[in-house]
């Protein structure tokens, strides 16, 4: 199995990622192909004592998309951009799956534009795993597309089913409706009408709409949501993780020597926290809906969050996921047209 | 000054909203008229040692709006509902302002029909103050109104631009959007379209677009946001603080004999911390572009928070909040006027 690792574009540049590499193939049965400039991973693979590894190879792209481009614009005109490059691996079957850790609206785009969505998917989501109080819920669409339509926040219903059964071993996942109230009647226009679709959809276990304050509660495994509600609250999420921590951290070396004492006891125990709210656990999020495993990381990766990551894209391998998505996807637009037909 | 407070349809039930209002009127130079099934109220009164206090009166009200009530319905259908009793005093001029901690919606409701908007206010908004890592946030919608047009967006970030000025004394506070990214090109169509209205209003000091990750950073003083996206954001900061808080603890406790001795040690601290973190703290939101100062405490408050709450209504009725609001809104309608007519 070859994994397409986009090394460019990212915060720390490629060294997180070439290391992540070369930490994954000693891990995971699977080789990875490194694209973006060849003369830089070469040099980075000789400093990690790599560039014999024959689980390691490099396929050169001259170019690199920023964060501030224009993604659409962007995957269109830099045809030797990394993220392009690599998506082609996986178009013509040089690779099975794909990490990134560049601009997401890049990776986003060159999936849709190089790769191509499965059958019968109106638009494709990023799910993102995150940590609750009893183990992980699913957060999707967290970006992939902004005012999404009800039919759209259904099919993420279903996918992010797959998601959370294949790729996190959860056996009838529960699947909410992001609200502000637990009753039918609340919410916006898009959730109102979202509802009765999720309501109706046999292949999910929908339990009804849920609230912010239930995502990280363990009562609820898939959480449904529009892009751009996904996106502001994962950021809050991160935001007041690190901000708490920020105040523990303050309010313990504020609050005199036996607290500094205290504080000094219990830093092994904050470390395995911190370790489990650190998003680098998972990876990554996993791009529902289009040909391949395509993984998008946080900009700000680093080596380990890499090597999850492509972990992760095996596992996405092994276990089909996008058969699987490609399946249940037939089957709802096939009920759907049923419907239709005999309106 | 007079303070009416609905002490019905919380989840604590009166003792708790009766309590705070004894404790008010020592601390704040107010009386407080207790709005409620009267006999309930005065058996309290008695139990605290209050029936003579010259500071607390009661007004009966026979009906209560529940949580699950849909509020423009009960507001219009139950007459003698406590609070549409409490906002009838202040339609009347019998009181100057209100506090609730009933049901939200039945609140928002009750304000708008009977108590009624500031002349030129589209929709009235909730602006929840949050503890951030310098000091003050203030969130605003926080789920008056869901689908909000950018007209409606551009009020609220003059409203909080006033609240944050009058009610947490910062100078010219900074105005953010809240959004997916920081480029004036991001955003869903709401976001899009309030963009350029933020931009060209000169009675705000607008910093452009600000991320979920910004809320509790301390850079950004107001964060504009539709009354959907609003509420779920505050309802997940308030779910991950009390998950993380709850997983420093159970960390502490799992982590071995001098892991719990430290947890020991920096218990002071930390209970310093959860204070800070406590929306109980400030004591409620405010709902702004209503013509009188009407606060909306949470449905689970404390003595304490509403004690607190009442100590802010008097602020806001010391400070003229709502005298300001109209006038600003006044300018800005009448700005829009003219470029109206000049068109």
């Amino acid at each position: 199995m070859r994994i397409a690792l986009d090394v460019m574009g990212t915060d720390y540049g490629p060294k997180e990622l070439v290391l992540g590499a070369v930490m994954a193939v000693k891990e995971y049965n699977c080789d990875v192909v490194l694209v973006g400039d060849e003369e830089i991973i070469r040099k980075l693979l000789k400093e990690y004592k790599a560039e014999d590894n024959p689980h390691l190879s490099v396929q050169h792209a001259s170019e690199v998309i920023g964060m501030r481009e224009h993604p659409g614009i962007a995957v269109k005109t830099k045809k030797d951009a990394s993220i392009v490059v690599a998506t082609d691996l996986l178009r013509n079957k040089k690779c099975d799956a794909l990490v990134s850790s560049g601009s997401t609206g890049a990776a986003v785009a060159a999936a849709l534009f190089h790769l191509g969505r499965i059958r019968g998917v109106g638009r494709p989501a990023i799910a993102t795993p995150i940590p609750s109080l009893t183990g992980t819920t699913v957060l999707l669409d967290s970006g992939a597309k902004v005012d999404a339509k009800p039919e759209h926040m259904l099919q993420s219903a279903i996918m992010g089913s797959v998601f959370a059964e294949l790729m996190l071993d959860i056996k009838n996942p529960r699947v909410g409706l992001l609200n502000i109230g637990e009753e039918e009647i609340k919410g916006n226009e898009q959730a109102l009408a979202t509802y009765p679709l999720l309501k109706k959809e046999k292949q999910i276990n929908f339990i009804g709409n849920v609230e912010g304050r239930d995502i990280n509660k363990g009562t609820v495994d898939v959480v449904v949501c529009d892009g751009f509600v996904g996106n502001v609250v994962l950021k809050t999420a991160e935001g007041l993780a690190t901000a708490i921590l920020t105040m523990v951290k303050e309010a313990i070396m504020g609050g005199g020597l036996m607290a500094k004492f205290g504080g000094l006891l219990i830093r092994p125990a904050l470390r395995g926290l911190k370790k489990k709210l650190n998003p680098d656990a998972y990876g990554g999020a996993l791009l529902l809906g289009v040909r391949a495993p395509f993984f998008i990381c946080h900009g700000s990766s680093k080596a380990n969050a890499i090597k999850n990551a492509i972990g992760a894209a095996v596992d996405g391998v092994e276990r089909n996921i996008c058969n699987r998505i490609a399946e249940n996807i037939a089957k709802q637009t096939k009920a759907d047209k049923v419907v239709g037909s005999l309106k």
